[in-house]
């Protein structure tokens, strides 16, 4: 993998999004916010009609359809609004009055979804890991067969885990990819639907991308508003009004980076080695512990704690002041979480490691 | 005015949206999508969180506070969605079933809005200028007292026309100012709601303003979906879920040169003398005409035809053989469309007069 060395010193950036991006991708957009390919404008300033424009997003649609091999009767959609409109947008879609839609609820952003859902029909938790703080993914559930579509959430940003199998699901399957989207391979066509809001593995925040079999359009009489409606944007090529035009331009180069490396495939197996570093450490290293079930632990966010959390502020200063950022734990969980997301170097893990084994040798 | 000036050489940008911007604010943006303020970090890749986003967000917030003198009762979001968006949200917010809106019809996308909230409560069109292809703003009109909010378009980006004189409503005013926000001063208490897609005179794509009087909030009994519901965004200061960070940044720098040179009453004036000569021009030479009423032509998107339609194509060839890109008027009014914002230098207007001029010589 090529880790373009821009000419400032990076920070080991650990952030859970707005995250690390390609540095590949970063010089492309700059440059691209002065002029865009000698046209005598900036990427801020071609109309989202031009021939320009135009060729940007058709080959963001198919290099994401090569990276993870998408079927043609499914969308590629760019569209705005973040995950959170997503939660409204699936059941508004997909799920009438008097119809059932199953939820999983794995986790924060989980439960959002499903709450959301409430608005629109019924909803049946089909199993939740709230009764552990959402610290491992519940299974052995049963998913109702009457239900309209399953909705999961396979990775869980603030608590630090990941579905890593997929349920055979009876019904449509619809997911929140939006903090491991890209970083593995996926059978795209086990699932109805996916999205992701971008600003992990897929680009800055300001597009949110959403994959939807054909099929899955049109499913209910109530009316929807045009924006909030899926139709609008498959009949309308992501451009029924001006798209996020930067936002897909940054994200074109991150996909660009990832067919770079060699694809989903090699990205996967940096993003194994990464993660495997990292928890042997935690689990090897007498100051630290992880906070997850182990065969649920995510590969894109890492949460550990400390054996004595008095420790944690003084852990938290010291990677501070070796050029991390984003290790501070989301207040749901406490202690620490490394997001070790694509574009992060394995160098930034290994810094990490070194810093808790000194740490441990200091406070032994 | 200064423009600065990029080292390659600019087209005379005349597009309708995405549109020029000041060469300072892509100098900032560009130089943050490499690394913001010497903090090993691109502006795509800190937390919205971060101490140095929320600096952002707070000084764009302030910044168009003073510009336009908004009061303290006004509420400022930065949302996601453009003003399509905005066009659901309204009625959503602010339309009981059983209750009336009342829509001014000035062009394309005042029918989308008012169309929009039929899905939501009952709409009266109070007017319509429909019937002369949107060619004129209609005045004399009666706003109905029992109607919940008045909406107007404050310029036709499509047709080419303005509203120089807001009316005075007796019941709350919402407006849509996507295509003149901050290219004039405005009243702001005048108006209980104003939206404006950001791709105009505010910054990149990606971000869309709502200002909205506290008093607007809660106005309707129904539920509304999270992302939608404007108390969702005034409560979680525009942070309910990841803003669209970079758009947000650029608008900022957007807002700073704005300020730089003098703020909108100097805009105001420069966009007053750059709408002058190219109207001038237009009623001058014996080959174009302005295909709007002369009292409500818009100051930002001047549409003229020509006197024999077969010479558009030369005109149009020529235009761009001269540095010139987006003059193809839409295909609703034909001809040609200059968008002339206020980030256009008057040079480039100068600079299609000119050509304006060489072609009449030609063709005399």
């Amino acid at each position: 993998m090529v880790f373009y060395i821009l000419e400032f010193m990076r920070k080991h950036n650990f952030n859970a999004g707005p995250a690390i991006l390609p540095a590949s991708a970063l010089q492309a957009a700059s440059n691209a916010v002065l002029e865009l390919d000698g046209i005598g404008m900036s990427i801020l300033e071609v109309s989202h009609r031009s021939k320009e424009f135009e060729a940007i997003l058709d080959e963001a649609k198919k290099l994401l359809r090569e990276i993870l091999s998408i079927p043609n009767d499914y969308h590629i959609l760019f569209l705005q609004g973040g995950a959170s409109t997503q939660f409204a947008m699936v059941p508004y879609n997909l799920l009438e009055d008097d119809k059932k839609a199953a939820y999983l609820e794995t986790g924060h952003w989980a439960k959002k979804a499903n709450e959301e859902a409430m608005m629109f029909g019924n909803v049946e938790i089909v199993a939740s890991s709230a009764d552990k703080n959402f610290t491992y993914v519940p299974k052995n559930y049963t998913i109702p067969k009457d239900a309209v579509y399953f909705h999961i959430t396979s990775n869980n940003t603030i608590y630090g885990t990941q579905m890593h199998n997929f349920p055979q699901s009876p019904v449509p399957l619809a997911a929140d990819m939006s903090s491991d989207f890209l970083s593995r391979r996926i059978d795209v066509p086990k699932f109805s639907l996916i999205y992701a809001g971008a600003q992990k593995n897929f680009g800055p925040a300001g597009v949110t991308l959403v994959i939807i079999k054909d099929s899955m359009l049109g499913k209910v009489k109530r009316k929807i508003p045009t924006m909030l409606n899926y139709k609008t944007h498959t009949e309308n090529n992501s451009m029924y009004n001006t798209p996020p035009c930067f936002a897909i331009f940054a994200a074109l180069h991150t996909l660009k980076w990832i067919k770079s490396t060699g694809g989903v495939s090699v990205i996967e197996k940096s993003n194994d080695e990464k993660a495997k570093r990292l928890y042997d450490e935690i689990d090897r290293n007498p100051l630290f512990k992880g906070t997850c079930v182990k065969e649920d632990r995510s590969k894109m966010n890492v949460t550990f704690v400390m054996q004595k959390p008095e420790l944690e502020p003084e852990f938290l200063k010291t990677s501070e002041k070796a050029g991390m950022v984003g290790l501070k734990g989301h207040r749901s969980v406490g202690g620490f979480r490394a997001s070790i997301y694509n574009a992060l170097p394995i160098e930034s893990v290994d810094a990490l490691v070194g810093l808790m084994r000194e740490f441990a040798v200091k406070h032994a």
